[in-house]
Protein backbone atom coordinates (compact mmCIF):
# COMPACT_ATOMS: atom_id res chain seq x y z
CA UNK A 1 0.00 0.00 0.00
CA UNK A 2 1.20 3.57 -0.78
CA UNK A 3 1.23 5.93 1.92
CA UNK A 4 -1.01 8.79 0.72
CA UNK A 5 0.47 12.10 -0.11
CA UNK A 6 -0.92 15.01 -2.37
CA UNK A 7 -0.70 15.78 -6.05
CA UNK A 8 2.76 16.64 -7.26
CA UNK A 9 1.84 19.83 -8.19
CA UNK A 10 0.03 20.83 -4.39
CA UNK A 11 3.64 19.29 -3.04
CA UNK A 12 5.37 21.82 -5.86
CA UNK A 13 3.37 24.89 -4.52
CA UNK A 14 3.83 24.40 -0.75
CA UNK A 15 8.00 24.11 -1.20
CA UNK A 16 7.30 27.37 -3.50
CA UNK A 17 4.80 29.18 -0.46
CA UNK A 18 7.69 28.03 2.03
CA UNK A 19 10.23 30.15 0.57
CA UNK A 20 8.23 33.16 1.24
CA UNK A 21 9.39 35.23 4.58
CA UNK A 22 7.86 34.55 7.59
CA UNK A 23 5.77 31.33 6.01
CA UNK A 24 7.12 27.95 7.34
CA UNK A 25 5.93 24.43 6.49
CA UNK A 26 2.42 23.74 8.18
CA UNK A 27 1.18 27.83 6.77
CA UNK A 28 2.62 27.06 3.68
CA UNK A 29 0.82 23.39 3.58
CA UNK A 30 -2.56 25.70 5.30
CA UNK A 31 -1.98 28.23 2.40
CA UNK A 32 -2.04 25.76 -0.76
CA UNK A 33 -5.19 23.74 0.60
CA UNK A 34 -7.19 27.10 1.17
CA UNK A 35 -6.15 28.14 -2.17
CA UNK A 36 -7.33 24.86 -3.44
CA UNK A 37 -10.77 24.61 -1.41
CA UNK A 38 -11.50 27.61 -0.41
CA UNK A 39 -14.45 29.49 -2.05
CA UNK A 40 -13.33 33.02 -1.65
CA UNK A 41 -9.61 32.10 -2.25
CA UNK A 42 -9.24 33.13 -5.58
CA UNK A 43 -5.61 32.22 -6.49
CA UNK A 44 -5.26 33.56 -9.61
CA UNK A 45 -5.53 37.19 -8.43
CA UNK A 46 -2.97 35.97 -6.37
CA UNK A 47 -0.75 35.20 -9.40
CA UNK A 48 -1.74 37.67 -11.45
CA UNK A 49 -0.95 40.53 -8.19
CA UNK A 50 2.41 39.00 -8.32
CA UNK A 51 3.26 38.63 -12.19
CA UNK A 52 2.13 42.88 -12.43
CA UNK A 53 4.65 43.63 -9.73
CA UNK A 54 7.36 41.36 -11.31
CA UNK A 55 6.53 43.10 -14.60
CA UNK A 56 6.15 46.51 -13.55
CA UNK A 57 8.15 47.84 -10.55
CA UNK A 58 11.60 48.97 -10.13
CA UNK A 59 13.71 50.59 -8.69
CA UNK A 60 13.85 53.97 -8.88
CA UNK A 61 17.08 55.14 -10.45
CA UNK A 62 17.70 57.96 -9.07
CA UNK A 63 17.36 57.12 -5.35
CA UNK A 64 16.01 53.79 -5.32
CA UNK A 65 12.86 53.33 -3.94
CA UNK A 66 9.97 51.01 -5.70
CA UNK A 67 8.62 52.75 -8.70
CA UNK A 68 6.78 51.83 -11.85
CA UNK A 69 7.48 54.78 -13.97
CA UNK A 70 10.76 56.57 -14.87
CA UNK A 71 11.20 57.92 -11.45
CA UNK A 72 9.65 57.45 -8.14
CA UNK A 73 6.72 59.75 -6.36
CA UNK A 74 9.33 61.22 -4.06
CA UNK A 75 12.01 61.79 -6.66
CA UNK A 76 9.19 64.11 -8.81
CA UNK A 77 6.95 65.24 -5.76
CA UNK A 78 8.06 69.79 -6.47
CA UNK A 79 6.63 69.95 -2.75
CA UNK A 80 9.75 67.93 -1.71
CA UNK A 81 13.12 70.04 -0.34
CA UNK A 82 16.08 69.11 -2.89
CA UNK A 83 18.28 70.32 -0.38
CA UNK A 84 18.16 67.61 1.77
CA UNK A 85 19.23 64.27 0.97
CA UNK A 86 18.66 61.43 3.52
CA UNK A 87 20.73 58.10 2.93
CA UNK A 88 19.51 54.98 4.22
CA UNK A 89 20.64 51.67 3.47
CA UNK A 90 17.25 50.02 2.17
CA UNK A 91 14.34 51.20 0.14
CA UNK A 92 11.98 49.48 2.61
CA UNK A 93 13.29 52.22 5.64
CA UNK A 94 12.33 54.76 3.37
CA UNK A 95 8.33 54.55 4.22
CA UNK A 96 8.73 54.02 8.12
CA UNK A 97 10.72 57.37 7.99
CA UNK A 98 7.96 59.17 5.79
CA UNK A 99 5.34 57.63 8.76
CA UNK A 100 7.18 59.87 11.10
CA UNK A 101 6.35 63.39 9.57
CA UNK A 102 9.69 64.95 10.21
CA UNK A 103 11.72 64.98 7.37
CA UNK A 104 10.53 66.10 3.68
CA UNK A 105 13.43 66.31 1.78
CA UNK A 106 14.61 63.06 -0.94
CA UNK A 107 16.08 60.12 0.00
CA UNK A 108 18.85 57.64 -1.23
CA UNK A 109 18.90 54.01 -0.59
CA UNK A 110 22.23 52.80 -0.66
CA UNK A 111 20.81 49.02 -1.07
CA UNK A 112 22.89 47.98 2.08
CA UNK A 113 25.53 48.36 3.96
CA UNK A 114 29.43 47.92 4.23
CA UNK A 115 29.91 44.40 6.15
CA UNK A 116 33.17 42.82 5.29
CA UNK A 117 31.97 39.60 7.14
CA UNK A 118 28.91 39.14 4.39
CA UNK A 119 31.75 40.35 1.27
CA UNK A 120 29.64 43.48 0.81
CA UNK A 121 32.22 46.35 0.07
CA UNK A 122 31.57 50.17 -0.75
CA UNK A 123 31.96 49.33 -4.47
CA UNK A 124 28.31 46.85 -4.04
CA UNK A 125 26.50 49.84 -2.69
CA UNK A 126 24.98 52.80 -4.49
CA UNK A 127 27.91 55.13 -3.19
CA UNK A 128 28.97 56.24 -6.98
CA UNK A 129 25.45 57.08 -7.36
CA UNK A 130 24.98 59.32 -4.51
CA UNK A 131 28.78 61.33 -5.38
CA UNK A 132 27.25 62.05 -8.75
CA UNK A 133 23.37 63.35 -7.43
CA UNK A 134 25.26 65.69 -4.62
CA UNK A 135 27.22 66.91 -7.94
CA UNK A 136 23.92 67.80 -9.71
CA UNK A 137 21.46 68.58 -7.39
CA UNK A 138 23.86 69.98 -5.09
CA UNK A 139 21.70 69.80 -1.34
CA UNK A 140 23.23 71.91 1.68
CA UNK A 141 22.62 68.80 3.76
CA UNK A 142 23.07 64.78 3.79
CA UNK A 143 21.28 63.01 6.44
CA UNK A 144 23.13 59.91 7.33
CA UNK A 145 20.09 57.63 8.23
CA UNK A 146 22.07 54.14 8.70
CA UNK A 147 22.17 51.74 11.25
CA UNK A 148 23.05 52.41 14.85
CA UNK A 149 25.19 48.95 15.04
CA UNK A 150 29.07 48.22 13.70
CA UNK A 151 28.13 48.32 9.89
CA UNK A 152 25.94 50.91 10.01
CA UNK A 153 28.55 53.12 11.93
CA UNK A 154 31.11 51.87 9.56
CA UNK A 155 29.74 52.88 6.44
CA UNK A 156 28.25 56.36 7.98
CA UNK A 157 31.96 57.05 8.80
CA UNK A 158 32.83 55.83 5.34
CA UNK A 159 30.70 58.01 3.66
CA UNK A 160 31.39 61.13 6.25
CA UNK A 161 35.24 61.01 4.72
CA UNK A 162 34.36 61.05 1.44
CA UNK A 163 31.65 64.16 1.85
CA UNK A 164 33.92 66.15 3.28
CA UNK A 165 35.69 67.54 0.10
CA UNK A 166 31.71 68.43 -1.06
CA UNK A 167 30.18 71.56 0.23
CA UNK A 168 27.59 70.06 2.32
CA UNK A 169 27.04 69.49 5.72
CA UNK A 170 26.86 65.90 6.83
CA UNK A 171 24.47 65.30 9.49
CA UNK A 172 23.57 61.66 11.16
CA UNK A 173 20.23 60.32 13.20
CA UNK A 174 20.04 61.00 17.20
CA UNK A 175 21.25 57.63 19.28
CA UNK A 176 19.71 58.20 22.80
CA UNK A 177 17.07 56.53 24.55
CA UNK A 178 14.20 54.68 22.49
CA UNK A 179 10.91 56.29 23.58
CA UNK A 180 8.53 55.02 25.69
CA UNK A 181 11.79 52.78 27.57
CA UNK A 182 13.07 53.38 31.10
CA UNK A 183 16.38 53.06 32.08
CA UNK A 184 16.04 49.42 33.15
CA UNK A 185 15.54 48.42 29.67
CA UNK A 186 18.81 50.12 27.99
CA UNK A 187 21.67 48.50 27.17
CA UNK A 188 24.88 49.69 28.19
CA UNK A 189 25.73 51.16 24.90
CA UNK A 190 22.43 53.08 24.31
CA UNK A 191 23.07 54.07 27.83
CA UNK A 192 26.64 55.49 26.88
CA UNK A 193 25.27 56.96 24.05
CA UNK A 194 22.37 58.85 25.35
CA UNK A 195 24.68 60.13 28.30
CA UNK A 196 27.13 61.81 25.58
CA UNK A 197 24.43 63.18 23.25
CA UNK A 198 22.25 64.55 26.40
CA UNK A 199 20.49 67.76 25.47
CA UNK A 200 19.70 71.17 27.40
CA UNK A 201 16.55 71.41 28.99
CA UNK A 202 16.78 74.59 30.93
CA UNK B 1 4.02 67.54 -0.27
CA UNK B 2 2.59 63.61 -0.63
CA UNK B 3 3.25 61.54 1.83
CA UNK B 4 5.06 58.83 0.13
CA UNK B 5 3.82 55.38 -0.27
CA UNK B 6 4.33 52.23 -2.39
CA UNK B 7 3.39 51.99 -5.95
CA UNK B 8 -0.20 50.53 -6.79
CA UNK B 9 1.24 47.24 -7.75
CA UNK B 10 3.07 46.67 -4.57
CA UNK B 11 0.15 47.92 -2.21
CA UNK B 12 -2.46 45.46 -4.60
CA UNK B 13 -0.06 42.53 -4.11
CA UNK B 14 0.25 43.07 0.34
CA UNK B 15 -3.57 43.22 -0.05
CA UNK B 16 -3.80 39.94 -2.20
CA UNK B 17 -1.06 38.25 0.03
CA UNK B 18 -2.54 39.44 3.13
CA UNK B 19 -6.09 37.43 2.28
CA UNK B 20 -3.85 33.89 2.96
CA UNK B 21 -4.50 32.35 5.97
CA UNK B 22 -1.89 33.24 8.66
CA UNK B 23 -0.42 36.56 7.05
CA UNK B 24 -1.36 39.62 8.64
CA UNK B 25 -0.60 42.76 7.43
CA UNK B 26 3.01 43.37 8.40
CA UNK B 27 3.96 39.61 6.83
CA UNK B 28 2.10 40.13 3.37
CA UNK B 29 4.43 44.04 3.09
CA UNK B 30 7.26 41.44 3.82
CA UNK B 31 6.74 39.00 1.13
CA UNK B 32 5.82 41.33 -1.44
CA UNK B 33 9.19 43.19 -0.59
CA UNK B 34 11.21 39.91 -0.80
CA UNK B 35 9.40 39.24 -3.71
CA UNK B 36 10.66 43.02 -5.49
CA UNK B 37 13.97 42.90 -3.82
CA UNK B 38 15.34 39.66 -2.99
CA UNK B 39 17.60 38.20 -5.72
CA UNK B 40 16.26 34.07 -5.18
CA UNK B 41 12.84 35.11 -4.90
CA UNK B 42 12.01 34.29 -8.52
CA UNK B 43 8.40 35.02 -7.60
CA UNK B 44 7.49 34.23 -11.02
CA UNK B 45 7.80 30.35 -9.99
CA UNK B 46 5.22 31.19 -7.05
CA UNK B 47 2.62 32.90 -9.05
CA UNK B 48 3.19 29.68 -11.66
CA UNK B 49 3.37 26.63 -8.84
CA UNK B 50 -0.07 28.57 -7.88
CA UNK B 51 -1.64 28.44 -11.63
CA UNK B 52 -0.66 24.61 -11.95
CA UNK B 53 -2.31 24.12 -8.86
CA UNK B 54 -5.43 25.82 -9.64
CA UNK B 55 -5.75 24.51 -13.35
CA UNK B 56 -4.86 20.84 -12.68
CA UNK B 57 -5.67 19.72 -9.19
CA UNK B 58 -9.61 19.00 -8.08
CA UNK B 59 -11.32 16.78 -5.73
CA UNK B 60 -11.44 13.15 -6.30
CA UNK B 61 -15.02 12.53 -7.45
CA UNK B 62 -15.38 9.38 -5.59
CA UNK B 63 -13.66 10.20 -1.96
CA UNK B 64 -13.54 13.72 -2.13
CA UNK B 65 -9.14 14.05 -2.06
CA UNK B 66 -7.00 16.17 -4.03
CA UNK B 67 -5.80 14.49 -7.41
CA UNK B 68 -4.79 15.54 -11.13
CA UNK B 69 -6.29 12.20 -12.45
CA UNK B 70 -10.03 10.96 -13.17
CA UNK B 71 -9.41 9.19 -9.45
CA UNK B 72 -7.11 10.00 -6.59
CA UNK B 73 -4.35 7.97 -5.85
CA UNK B 74 -6.23 6.47 -2.58
CA UNK B 75 -9.26 5.20 -4.65
CA UNK B 76 -6.91 3.87 -6.82
CA UNK B 77 -4.44 2.19 -4.76
CA UNK B 78 -5.61 -2.02 -5.35
CA UNK B 79 -3.48 -2.23 -1.97
CA UNK B 80 -5.73 -0.91 -0.16
CA UNK B 81 -8.61 -2.49 1.25
CA UNK B 82 -12.44 -1.65 0.05
CA UNK B 83 -14.23 -3.24 2.63
CA UNK B 84 -13.41 -0.10 5.07
CA UNK B 85 -14.45 2.91 4.58
CA UNK B 86 -12.94 5.86 6.78
CA UNK B 87 -15.57 9.22 6.72
CA UNK B 88 -14.36 12.56 7.68
CA UNK B 89 -14.88 15.51 7.67
CA UNK B 90 -13.01 17.59 5.08
CA UNK B 91 -10.26 16.36 2.62
CA UNK B 92 -7.38 17.51 4.77
CA UNK B 93 -8.29 15.22 7.38
CA UNK B 94 -7.10 12.60 5.18
CA UNK B 95 -3.02 12.89 5.51
CA UNK B 96 -3.09 13.26 9.15
CA UNK B 97 -4.69 10.10 9.47
CA UNK B 98 -2.77 8.39 6.53
CA UNK B 99 0.29 9.48 9.02
CA UNK B 100 -0.75 7.33 11.86
CA UNK B 101 -0.40 4.32 9.80
CA UNK B 102 -3.73 2.90 11.84
CA UNK B 103 -5.73 2.48 8.74
CA UNK B 104 -5.57 0.87 5.46
CA UNK B 105 -9.01 1.58 3.95
CA UNK B 106 -10.74 3.64 2.06
CA UNK B 107 -11.51 7.56 2.79
CA UNK B 108 -14.81 10.01 2.03
CA UNK B 109 -14.82 13.38 2.59
CA UNK B 110 -18.35 14.89 3.36
CA UNK B 111 -16.70 18.36 2.66
CA UNK B 112 -17.90 19.54 5.86
CA UNK B 113 -20.65 18.49 9.25
CA UNK B 114 -24.07 19.66 9.94
CA UNK B 115 -24.19 22.71 11.41
CA UNK B 116 -27.33 24.59 11.26
CA UNK B 117 -25.84 27.84 12.43
CA UNK B 118 -23.64 27.99 9.30
CA UNK B 119 -26.48 26.46 7.76
CA UNK B 120 -25.40 23.29 6.36
CA UNK B 121 -27.84 20.76 6.24
CA UNK B 122 -27.15 17.17 5.14
CA UNK B 123 -27.81 18.19 1.32
CA UNK B 124 -24.89 19.86 1.34
CA UNK B 125 -22.51 17.14 2.36
CA UNK B 126 -21.18 14.13 0.30
CA UNK B 127 -23.98 12.24 2.20
CA UNK B 128 -26.10 10.73 -1.14
CA UNK B 129 -22.68 10.13 -2.56
CA UNK B 130 -21.17 7.66 0.28
CA UNK B 131 -24.45 5.67 0.51
CA UNK B 132 -24.25 5.13 -3.29
CA UNK B 133 -20.38 3.94 -2.79
CA UNK B 134 -21.74 1.56 -0.05
CA UNK B 135 -24.15 0.01 -2.52
CA UNK B 136 -21.58 0.01 -5.04
CA UNK B 137 -18.61 -1.02 -3.06
CA UNK B 138 -20.49 -3.14 -0.35
CA UNK B 139 -17.39 -2.23 2.05
CA UNK B 140 -17.80 -4.30 5.85
CA UNK B 141 -17.13 -1.55 8.17
CA UNK B 142 -17.75 2.36 8.02
CA UNK B 143 -15.58 4.36 10.45
CA UNK B 144 -16.97 7.94 11.50
CA UNK B 145 -13.50 10.02 12.16
CA UNK B 146 -15.66 13.35 12.62
CA UNK B 147 -14.72 15.91 15.39
CA UNK B 148 -15.54 15.26 18.65
CA UNK B 149 -17.64 18.44 19.30
CA UNK B 150 -21.44 18.98 19.26
CA UNK B 151 -21.82 19.44 15.04
CA UNK B 152 -19.06 16.34 14.69
CA UNK B 153 -21.22 14.07 17.06
CA UNK B 154 -24.57 15.34 15.57
CA UNK B 155 -23.26 14.73 12.12
CA UNK B 156 -22.37 11.09 13.27
CA UNK B 157 -26.04 10.56 14.68
CA UNK B 158 -27.48 11.43 11.36
CA UNK B 159 -24.78 9.14 9.38
CA UNK B 160 -25.18 6.29 12.15
CA UNK B 161 -29.50 6.64 11.50
CA UNK B 162 -29.00 6.57 7.69
CA UNK B 163 -26.28 3.69 7.90
CA UNK B 164 -28.92 1.51 9.72
CA UNK B 165 -30.61 0.53 6.70
CA UNK B 166 -27.20 -0.99 5.31
CA UNK B 167 -25.79 -4.48 5.87
CA UNK B 168 -22.86 -2.38 7.52
CA UNK B 169 -20.88 -2.04 10.87
CA UNK B 170 -20.58 2.02 11.90
CA UNK B 171 -17.85 2.39 13.86
CA UNK B 172 -16.86 6.16 15.53
CA UNK B 173 -13.37 6.80 16.68
CA UNK B 174 -12.53 6.16 20.15
CA UNK B 175 -12.90 9.50 22.84
CA UNK B 176 -10.64 10.29 25.73
CA UNK B 177 -7.37 11.07 27.37
CA UNK B 178 -5.06 12.82 24.67
CA UNK B 179 -1.67 11.03 24.28
CA UNK B 180 1.18 12.50 26.59
CA UNK B 181 -1.46 14.83 28.59
CA UNK B 182 -2.38 14.97 32.45
CA UNK B 183 -5.55 15.00 33.79
CA UNK B 184 -4.26 18.33 35.29
CA UNK B 185 -5.01 19.46 32.07
CA UNK B 186 -8.27 17.44 30.80
CA UNK B 187 -11.53 19.23 30.52
CA UNK B 188 -14.39 17.99 32.02
CA UNK B 189 -16.07 16.48 29.02
CA UNK B 190 -13.02 14.73 27.74
CA UNK B 191 -12.42 13.58 31.47
CA UNK B 192 -16.36 12.44 31.66
CA UNK B 193 -15.68 10.16 28.17
CA UNK B 194 -12.40 9.12 28.86
CA UNK B 195 -13.97 7.19 32.03
CA UNK B 196 -17.31 6.09 30.66
CA UNK B 197 -15.33 4.60 27.30
CA UNK B 198 -12.60 2.80 30.19
CA UNK B 199 -10.96 -0.19 28.84
CA UNK B 200 -9.98 -3.74 30.41
CA UNK B 201 -6.12 -3.75 31.15
CA UNK B 202 -6.27 -6.88 33.54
Amino acid sequence: MKRAEYPAAVRALVAELKRMPGVGPRSAERIALWMIQSRDARPGEIARAIGAVTETVQACPRCGFFTTEALCDLCTDPARDSALICVVELPTEILPLERTGAFRGRYHALGGRISPLDHIGPDDLRIDALLARIKVEAPSEIILALGADVEGEATANYLAGLLREFPVAVTRLAQGMPAGSGLEHADELTLSRAMSGRTRVG
